[in-house]
């Protein structure tokens, strides 16, 4: 097949992780007509809510990297964190969305169908290329170098700031307590001391605010 | 105010650009119980439809940048590139989206509201940052360097390549010819010429299929 064709594939297929829904609830956006997402009563601000989606998650979390660039360690390259959060959640195409607080054993299976995917997706572009990106995700996944351990802190702060920011609606939504939340703030501090820090003041206040149970 | 504080809000009113809807139609995504945008007759396979916003665009370029890399001019730095993709549409959130296709008065208006929402938006970051990333913006404006015109190359031909897959439902709801669209392949052959051959040939190929009107 035609070089620019492969290439073409693998941009269309990519799109398809527009249509990929997450566990976070985006609140204070204009209404898309969409029926309010992750119920329960009480919540942030009235407003439409609706679930964000990867695609977009994944543009927010290149914005981060950017704004954040000076909280990550001496002498990380931010345009490869910026690259790598880019593409870290393309395999979401075929394997769906997992809640990060979902069962190891889900997790396990998730781990799995993204494998998977990623032999597909990546093997869409020509060879060579496809390497090359296949490794940048890779990276991301084995969370070693200092530029993985930033993407990974910043993808896990993201959904704390949503949480927070929709009155932690999707926590209640899916039973999430602090505890749980806790473990997802020593990723960030494993990334960025200074990342780490804020999360876990933020997750004190939240519970202190009634927005996430505490336990 | 604190400095992290500064960033935080730069990534809380970024994220508004979720919500700025563009007039590109996406097709074929799960259903996100969103009414179908921009109707006429006829169009893509049936399935639902939404418009994309800018947000989820902004990414799928970045993507874009990274597969289609080895069609820029020899020496383009992409990591700039794919940086400058991730924001060049940020100051919709005070500005909204304009079609690509609208009078030449209201491009002039919205260049004037755009700048304004730089000065807004990139000011709420720290001094010194917030200067680095609006330069970032005003080089992809200015459409100088290597990187911008190629940048700006992507964002043209994205649309072309939704169109097209949504059998040309967009265009039709703006009464948009291929003359209209001629006129942006030349910005894409300026940016790459290798995609500007191409995108000249798909549309070629979408009036000789009917999707999009002559003249």
């Amino acid at each position: 097949m035609d070089h620019l064709t492969r290439q073409l594939d693998f941009i269309a297929e990519a799109g398809r992780l527009r249509g990929v829904l997450r566990h976070t609830v985006l609140t204070d956006l204009p209404p898309l007509g969409e029926s309010t997402a992750a119920g329960g009563s009480g919540g942030a601000a009235g407003g439409s809510a609706r679930r964000e989606n990867s695609a977009e998650h994944s543009w927010h979390l290149a914005v981060m990297a950017l704004a954040l660039a000076d909280h990550a360690p001496a002498g990380t390259n931010i345009a490869t964190v910026v690259a790598m959060l880019t593409l870290h959640d393309l395999v979401e195409v075929d394997a769906g969305d997992l809640s990060a607080h979902a069962p190891a054993a889900e997790q396990e299976r998730q781990h799995l169908a993204e494998q998977a995917a990623a032999d597909r997706l990546y093997g869409l572009l020509p060879a060579g290329q496809g390497a090359e990106l296949r490794r940048l995700w890779d990276e991301f996944e084995e969370r070693v170098t200092p530029e993985a351990r930033f993407a990974r802190a910043l993808d896990r702060l993201q959904p704390i700031l949503q949480d927070v920011r929709a009155g932690g609606r999707a926590w209640r939504a899916q039973g999430v307590t602090a505890d749980q939340v806790a473990e997802k703030v020593q990723l960030i501090e494993d990334g960025s001391p200074s990342l780490g820090e804020f999360a876990r003041r933020l997750v004190e206040q939240a519970v202190a605010d009634g927005i996430l149970a505490a336990g």
